[in-house]
């Protein structure tokens, strides 16, 4: 009889979970609210309604342990990609030289939705509700444009209009995924652009300027607030969106079931906003502040080029560079900071999600950080053993899984890694052949940059005591 | 409870079939042997096992029903990507306002390999089969890059060297396939190249020549006679590759019946050399022929720019354009064509498959023609209704599938249609673009130009009578 099973372990789609995880009553310590800018204070409901769907601001505040997942939702996952696989990375085992079953690598297969990553999990569920409230167009910022061809496939999917704007060194670099965003119906503009107030301000300083995710989000911000049929959507960052990827951890656990695994010793992510990551280890972190499991190791991986929880710091900042948007309490590179173009553009973000900020502070995770050519080269290293090839973003994570299973093949030591493939590197490529030509360069931020960053930032004050 | 099963159907990985359905034994008229260019006669066994893997020979030329396929494959198909879903097209139907469940559509889905296609299930197999052999390199030619990726990955599964020799207008035109084959560690050349007499030749006539399938095919064989080390390898056309493809025509099987579906009435794919509809569609033909289930439709959808079965000739000629190869007697263009370089250039060849060529004379399989751009507006229709955007070849079969579904729904029949998603357009987004900025433009193969390539072919005599 065949091992089968021990290689891919799949569900069936009655299995996709019934409700998502949420963090925020587990917490250590008490979740941030977000700031209006205009006065310091908390953003009142009614403002938070203005700009996200209804129920995604429910969402944020929820102190319910679980929420359900919509059935029509569940419908539709079943129906397309989810459940997704657990795979066994049998293949990158053999080739660490893993003999036996001491350590075992096993990877959570997000790159099998229709565009590729984990953002539909989210981009469904908020064009699902955007549309139930009668939104006519979402409008939102992509790096990579993971997170733009996400929404764009979930506003199409509802019938909604969809708006992107596209970090404009991703736009130039990466034209396979403005072309998908394109296909389905969405409008992609290159950031800064001339639409908005905030983009022409920055076109005005550098009319080629690179872009970065805060730019991004201060255009769609100024976008969205343009009709009140026009909402704002997030791909990462806030509590909701980390609570819709909490599917992916959920399953993994059963997955790790199925075939006799009560939990793994080691859960990894890569951390840009933190979604994917934070989608994968909730359920996990969850167990471990409850006791149920409390040895379980969380590493986020971060780019050296923007290491936003390894070399930040924890303070109010805005989310987005032009302070269209709310403050938020995280581990921040401070707004103004535009970080190197590396091919991982979607972890090219000065903040991180409060949740992932918060559990780091309270030693519940751990955190690393890469340089982007040890990062593709562990790509490549997955691909020639697993056959899939990983987003740039995604092979953080896998780089980290190598390290952790080598470091525990030298204690001797017996580990279950469970990491997240959070999509595929279809149109990644470039980043594959400028490594292969010997054209891939490395960038480690400076402090200094990151101090400048951090002391010009400028906001009303915050009583921080209220919370 | 929902239903979960319908719009997606799954099997496990232990019911990947155990055995390739062998068509040869159930051929109305007996299957013509490959012929020496040399002599006129049959290549004799040694020098076929000279060009291709051994066991591929000998697949090639059996009359067993079903040939075993080995558990290792099985193994490694069950740890990757096999069985592939099965899918309602739910969406596609509501759309083409299909009420009611009298006309369902489903369709295969071979995208969801790591390379994007149908292709591995054979590239693997080659690879297996001349890696136990003794075999150190395998090399091959490719049109749009599908075959060439998927032979990359196989190869690299089993480390042998590949090399490839890519159409010039694929290689231009599509980048993302050449990294994608370069970081499987393979060698790809545009073809014609400077690396073969018989690619020196073509480029002399023009240094930008456009290249083909043809051409291709002639510099890796002429390759491939280097050294008896090196195979050559085909990803379509021989019967070998066809029995390959027919585990997806026995999954969709399984999968209708898990649903409480006997048989489809129409089975589609679109034909470039015929194995992917062939993987498809031969255990329907079978059950066709043996009487099972003597009404099942069965379409091959092909380009109008090279419609081999519909605008060529049965007849023998070269599988190759510079004649390096051997003879073959199947529905051809003339080996001397040189089809304009189409989006869906899988599909860009001058012959088809010797066994879709007799089934077709039979009358047990039909055939029909699309432009490119009435082809990739369907490929749009699906992205906006099923969420994947298709590889413009298998956007073929989707506009074939519903061509059909509206007939049926003007004639009021009541019909399931099964069409293969025979690999994803992620590497094909140029064919889009240019569909939605006005940019694509068709073209019918004029009969004169059939004619003249027809006229052109010169090759000894062959005894017709023996076989």
């Amino acid at each position: 009889m065949m091992d089968y099973y021990n290689g891919r372990i799949l569900l069936q789609p009655n299995e996709i979970p019934k409700e998502w995880v949420n963090i925020l009553p587990d917490l250590p310590s008490s979740m941030t609210p977000l700031i209006n800018p205009m006065d310091g204070k908390p953003v009142p409901p009614e403002m938070a309604f203005a700009i996200f769907p209804k129920e995604c601001v429910l969402q944020e505040v929820s102190q319910e342990p679980t929420i359900p997942i919509p059935n029509e939702l569940r419908e539709f996952f079943a129906k397309t990609y989810r459940p997704s696989p657990l795979h066994r990375a049998l293949g990158l085992e053999k080739d660490l030289g893993l003999e036996g079953d001491k350590i075992k690598i096993f990877y959570k297969n997000e790159s099998v939705s229709p565009t590729g990553s984990h953002k539909p999990n989210t981009a469904i569920t908020q064009a699902f509700y955007a549309k139930k409230e009668g939104t006519e167009e979402l409008v939102t910022e992509t790096g990579a444009g993971q997170w733009g061809s996400g929404l764009a496939y979930g506003c199409n999917l509802y019938e909604l209009k969809c708006t992107v704007y596209m970090v404009r060194a991703s736009f130039i670099q990466k034209p396979g995924r403005k072309i998908l965003m394109r296909i389905y119906n969405a409008e992609v503009h290159a950031s800064p652009s001339k639409f908005t107030e905030s983009g022409r301000k920055f076109l005005e300083e550098d009319p080629e300027h690179d872009g970065s995710l805060g730019i991004a989000i201060s255009e769609a911000l100024e976008h969205s607030m343009r009709s009140d049929k026009i909402k704002y959507s997030l791909g990462s960052v806030v509590n909701f969106v980390l609570l819709h990827q909490t599917i992916i951890g959920q399953e993994a656990k059963m997955q790790l079931a199925k075939i006799g695994i009560e939990k793994p010793d080691i859960v990894i992510g890569c951390m840009g906003g933190g979604s994917n990551f934070s989608g994968l280890m909730i359920p996990f972190v969850k167990d471990k502040i409850n006791g149920v499991h409390p040895d379980i190791e969380i590493i986020g991986a971060e780019p050296r080029a923007c290491p936003s929880i390894c070399k930040g710091e924890y303070r109010w900042d805005y989310g987005d560079t032009a302070m269209k948007g709310p403050i938020v309490k995280m581990h921040t590179l401070g707004h103004t900071f535009i970080p190197t173009p590396i091919h991982a553009g979607g972890l090219r973000y000065h903040g991180m999600a409060p949740i992932v900020s918060i559990l780091y502070n309270n030693k519940l995770i751990k955190a690393t950080m890469h340089h982007q050519t040890e990062v593709i080269r562990a790509g490549i290293k997955f691909t020639h053993t697993e056959g899939i090839i990983p987003a740039p973003e995604s092979a953080h994570a896998i780089k980290e899984a190598i390290d952790q299973a080598l470091k525990a093949k030298e204690n001797n030591e017996k580990k279950v890694i469970l990491f997240n493939l959070s999509g595929h590197g279809f149109f990644d490529l470039l980043a594959y052949k400028e490594y292969m030509t010997g054209n891939l360069v490395d960038y480690e931020l400076p402090t200094e940059e990151i101090q400048k960053a951090l002391a010009s930032i400028e906001m009303p004050k915050i009583d921080d005591t209220q919370f």
